[in-house]
C-alpha cells in the first residue's frame, strides 16, 4: 500500500507509491548507451576560454592569470537592471516591470561537466562565489529575495553543457516562499523552536534517511522526499541565511554537495537534477525561525498533471530505501 | 524589458520575459522530422480493443456493443481503495495510508490520438464520463477532493501514446487547493464577488487573451499565463463543481476543449501537453466563491531550478501574442 506524508517544513504532502516501488537503480536515466563524450573545449560554446564576452562579466576569480570562476549578466535575461520598481494596476490585473537581477556562475573553465567533479574545490569556490555575488546584490534596497541554483541536463532545464550555476534577484517575495516562511513562524509560535532544527535533530535520531555528514551539515533524503533521491543539505548550526554562513560552513557544504553530485553521477549514470538553496527573504529575515538549506531535486520522473493541478508529488521510490542506496555507492572509483 | 504579473486568482506572480520572447510558432515542438506515424490498432497496447483487462474494469459505455470509453482501475495506484484514513504521528512526522481512487479514463478504442480528434463527441464522451464516476465517488464518506487531469506526451508525464486521461481522488485537501480556496474567499470577502467571474469579465472586457467563447464558455490566456499557450476555460455561470455543471454545460465545454486542443496540435506540431479540472472540494464546496475551471498546460518548456526554488514561472511567450497566434490556427483543413 502507497503512504501519503506530510513534509513538516512546507506542510505539502507527498504520495509515496511504494506499490509502484521500483528498485532505486532503475531509475538510473533510461538511455542504455551513454551519454556522448565531452570534449574539455568547444569552439562554441560561449562559457569556455578565449570565448568570453567581456561586456556581459560582473566578477572573475583571480583576477590575475587564467580564471577559475566568472559571474556574467545572463545575455537572455528573465528580470534586468535598469528601471525602477512601480506596480502599476489595470482593472483586476497587477504588473510590475521586471527589474531584478540574472546573472550565470561560470564554475570552471573546463567544457567538461566530470573535470569540476575532480576535487571539492571547485564546488567550494561556486558557493563562495555565490555568496560574495549575493551579498553585493542584497545590498539593492529594490530586492526582496535572491534564488541561487543550478540546472543540469535538459530536463533540469538547461541546454548548455559548460557547468553553470544561476542567481535571480527579484522585487518580490515569491508566494510559496511567504508560505513558507510563515508555516515556519506558525511552528516556533506552536513549539518555540525552529521546524527545521526539529527534523534535523529528528533524522538524526532515526538515521534511516541520513546519507552523508561531516562537522557542520547533515545530508539526508526528507521524510516525505518530492522525487526520488531528493536531498537536503541542512546546517547544523541554526541560521536564516546562506550569506551569514561562516567561510568555514561554505567549505564544509561544498565538500558535502560535492560528494553527493558525483554519487549521482556515478550511481544514477549521471541523472539530470536541480539545486536550490533555500534561504530568507532578505528583509525578512526571520531569525528565529528561518533556517537556510540546499536542496537537490534529480530529475527522474516528469511532473504531470496531478502534480500541475495539486501542487502534490507522486514519489515511487520509498524515501529509506533512497537514502540506503545513495550511501552505498562508492566515493572512489576502484581501479 | 520583462514583467512581473501576478495571476488574481492564485496570487502568485509569474515572470514574462519577454525580452527573451521568441514567436508563439517558433516553440513548436522542436523534433524536425514528424512523430512516426501511429497505427490504429496496437497489439501491445493494453487499451486496445480485444487486451482490455476485464478484472480492473469499473465502467464502460455503451454497456452492449463495442465500447466507446472505459475506466479502469491503475495497476500500478499511486493510492488504493482499501483501507481506512488513520493518521500516525512518529516524531514529527505524519503519515497517512494511501486510501483513495486512481482510475484511468480510456478515451476511445482508437489507439491513434488523431483519431479521437475528429470530431468533439469523443471529448464531450470523456468529460461526461468523468463527472458521472466523480459523482460516485463523491459519495465515498473519506474522499475528500478528485482530480481530474489528462497526461499528452513524454514531457507531460506519459509514455502511453493511446489516448486516456486520470482522476485520483484523496482523503485529503491539497495544501495549494487550499491556498487558492482561501484566497478566492479573502477575495470574495474584501469585494463581495468571486474573483473567477471578476477575471472572466475583464478579460471579456478587454479581449486580448480571449481565445475562443460559445454560449457556456470561455477560453482565454490568463494575464500571468505559467507557460506557453497556457488556457484556461472558465464557465460563464457561477458554480463552484465541475459535478454539478449541467449536460448542456459539459457538451458545451468538450465542444470547446476539442477545438483548442486540435489548434495546438494543428499550430504547435502536437505538442505535449496536460489539463487538469480545477474544482472544489468535496466537503468545503465554497459554494460563493469557488468557480471550476478546466485549465491546459502545454510543456513546451521545463520548470527549472528557479521555478522549483519558488514556485515561480517564467513565461518567454507574451499571453497576448499566444492567444492571438492561437485565433489564428485554422479549425478546419483546407483541402
Amino acid at each position: 500500500m502507497s503512504e501519503l506524508r506530510q513534509n513538516l517544513v512546507t506542510r505539502r504532502w507527498v504520495i509515496i507509491a511504494s506499490d509502484r516501488a521500483r528498485r532505486p537503480n532503475e531509475l538510473a536515466r533510461e538511455e542504455a548507451t551513454p551519454r556522448p563524450p565531452v570534449p574539455d573545449w568547444d569552439a562554441d560554446c560561449p562559457f569556455c576560454v578565449g570565448n568570453e564576452e567581456l561586456d556581459l562579466e560582473l566578477m572573475r576569480a583571480p583576477q590575475e592569470g587564467p580564471w577559475q570562476v566568472r559571474i556574467v549578466r545572463n545575455l537572455y535575461p528573465a528580470v534586468a537592471t535598469e528601471g525602477a520598481i512601480e506596480r502599476s494596476f489595470h482593472g483586476i490585473y497587477r504588473h510590475i516591470d521586471g527589474v531584478g537581477y540574472h546573472e550565470l556562475l561560470i564554475e570552471t573553465p573546463h567544457h567538461n561537466p566530470a573535470r569540476g567533479l575532480d576535487t571539492p574545490v571547485g564546488t567550494q569556490r561556486v558557493l563562495h562565489t555565490f555568496q560574495t555575488r549575493g551579498r553585493q546584490i542584497a545590498a539593492d534596497p529594490r530586492m526582496e529575495h535572491i534564488i541561487f541554483f543550478k540546472n543540469h541536463g535538459e530536463r533540469a532545464g538547461t541546454s548548455l553543457i559548460h557547468p553553470h550555476a544561476q542567481l535571480i534577484a527579484l522585487p518580490l517575495v515569491p508566494y510559496n516562499i511567504r508560505s513558507r516562511v510563515d508555516e515556519a513562524r506558525r511552528y516556533f509560535d506552536n513549539n518555540g523552536q525552529c521546524v527545521v532544527c526539529a527534523t534535523l535533530a529528528e533524522e538524526l535520531r532515526d538515521r534511516a534517511r541520513v546519507v552523508t555528514q561531516n562537522r557542520h551539515f547533515v545530508a539526508f533524503v526528507p521524510f516525505a522526499a518530492y522525487t526520488p533521491f531528493h536531498m537536503w543539505i541542512v546546517p547544523r548550526r541554526h541560521c536564516s541565511s546562506f550569506l551569514l554562513a561562516t567561510v568555514e560552513e561554505v567549505d564544509a557544504l561544498g565538500a558535502l554537495l560535492h560528494t553527493l553530485l558525483l554519487r549521482l553521477r556515478r550511481g544514477l549514470s549521471d541523472p539530470d537534477y536541480n539545486y536550490v538553496i533555500r534561504t530568507a527573504p532578505l528583509h525578512e529575515p526571520g531569525r528565529d525561525y528561518v533556517h537556510w538549506y540546499l536542496s537537490i531535486i534529480p530529475r527522474l520522473t516528469y511532473a504531470a498533471g496531478f502534480e500541475l493541478g495539486t501542487g502534490m508529488f507522486i514519489n515511487p521510490v520509498l524515501p529509506e530505501e533512497a537514502a540506503e542506496f545513495l550511501r552505498s555507492v562508492k566515493d572512489k572509483t576502484e581501479d
